[in-house]
């Protein structure tokens, strides 16, 4: 899968960390420049490239533009299946983005959810959900990093979504990186329907890590979210509805017209690209780098999508 | 230093985990609970407290409200003494924050920085300087977390200042965490005069660490820098100086007449109730968390700040 240069740069890259790690080595000017993470992800090849299914995909249509969200029913089956409800339904046309938290989450949905009386009526989707924490580590394919990581016993990847296991209880879960996206609950753990939702836009809370039920990631418009104004109450809240974000709609990208729907695609996270990517960002060797890092956490690995050319 | 309560609280927690991390165990509501991280710092004592010296305090005016940059000299001396020089000439007022690319950094200065022919000049200020990576360990006083790092060999604090540190070199420096102030540079590692700064606005970029003279960090209204809009071009620039978010003045406190001043305390990390608190955050034993992580990352422990009441 490797082209020849990959090859050569990850073989320059043994050879120069000695002497890099050892002390802020000059790097040799009679060697080729090894690729950076950007050539490596541009030269894919087309195979290390993956398109949602289109069901897992939510548009959101915000006033800065759309936002993106692939869904991850390997993860949390019965949330996804209740989100999907919600979008046919058009449960989030017109609601709100009502919480905005510096350096957290913001969060969406109903801003009167709590209020019997003024709360829009989930319809047809489920009232109640069990709890999504965590998966068994058999059912999901697992690229572990060999980074070691904090907060469990393993951090990769499963099928484009950050991800952490325990070994013990062999059980896997989404890891909070930025951009995931989790349903919101109340103290109980089964308590969310995937109706409020939140999503990381800051330093990776990973406390919360099998504490929530993760239902997928946004892969697409995330500044729309992460740039709004901070809500000035204590957990970010926002203390006048006209000061939230109104959200146009939420829908399933399986319900557009296809002529609707952006070529968007994700990097393979299983891929030879993506792995080679990762250790030239874990070692960056480009001309302004002094001290390569010789590690990386499994929540600084940006996870590349692109708008694809029509066919 | 301990308050009761808050040995009470530590010795809670350490009953309670055994239980907690075997299983996600119902809390015993027999037993009070543990106080929170939030409750820990408001009942501080005032010793646990530290007033910043106002020379080393950057206020930055903005469209948004008012930022506080408290800098470092034990971390870069030379660096610190020519940002006072530049704050002292007004070198800022009239510039902008010209650069503000998600999840990672804002940066401000001169946009024209590049061009001579535009640039404004540095006055009185230094024009070369060394570049201020890391410090003799031996130089500055580390508390060390528990916790481990995944990129160095130990992290913890120096003076309110995320840090970390390698034992072989016995060097120490600042940690790229949120919040954290670099000075900007080409790829010369002395590049740098601190005219050109930016900040973390995003997941620790630490690959930065070592790599770059960190010169402070935001201990104030770091939302009017974070919720600004994200520059179009891929690096985050704008490419308009009309998208510009223009600087009012940056100041140094000490310029200032007191009646100006904020009465702006930071908590120290060298403290019992900061090292309780951070035990609170690493372990959560509120109704809401069923499963406390048991870790926590450098990056994710909040360095509170507050206004004291007048004198």
């Amino acid at each position: 899968m490797s082209s020849p240069r990959l090859l050569l740069s990850t073989a320059l890259l043994a050879l120069s960390l000695t002497t890099a790690t050892a002390q802020a080595a000059e790097p040799d000017r009679n060697t080729p420049a090894p690729m950076t993470a950007a050539q490596i992800i541009a030269a894919a090849p087309a195979s290390a490239w993956r398109t949602p299914d289109p069901d897992n995909l939510l548009y959101m249509q915000l006033p800065g533009g759309l936002v993106v969200i692939e869904l991850a029913p390997q993860f949390a089956p019965r949330h996804v299946a209740n989100i999907r409800q919600l979008a046919r339904q058009g449960f989030w046309d017109g609601l709100s983005v009502y919480r905005v938290q510096d350096n957290f989450v913001a969060q969406f949905g109903d801003a009167l959810a709590d209020d019997p009386a003024s709360a829009r009526p989930l319809g047809a989707a489920a009232t109640a959900l069990p709890a999504e924490f965590e998966v068994a580590s058999g059912s999901v394919a697992f690229t572990a990093l060999p980074d070691p990581d904090g907060w469990s016993d393993a951090a990769g990847f499963v099928d484009g979504f950050a991800a952490a296991r325990d070994h013990q209880s062999a059980t896997t879960w989404m890891a909070h990186c930025y951009g995931m996206v989790g349903a919101g609950r109340n103290n109980a753990p089964d308590s969310s329907q995937g109706a409020e939702l939140y999503v990381v836009i800051g330093q990776a809370p990973r406390n919360l890590d099998r504490n929530m039920s993760a239902v997928g990631r946004v892969i697409h418009g995330i500044e729309h979210l992460s740039a709004l104004p901070r809500g000035p109450e204590p957990m970010g809240f926002y203390p006048q509805r006209s000061q939230d974000t109104p959200i146009a709609s939420i829908q399933l990208a399986s319900s557009l017209p296809p002529e609707q729907r952006l070529p968007l695609q994700v990097l393979r996270t299983d891929s030879a690209s993506f792995a080679a990517a990762t250790e030239a960002r874990r070692n960056r060797r480009d001309a302004f780098y002094r001290r390569p890092a010789g590690h990386i956490d499994l929540c600084n690995i940006p996870l590349p999508s692109r708008l694809a050319s029509a066919p």
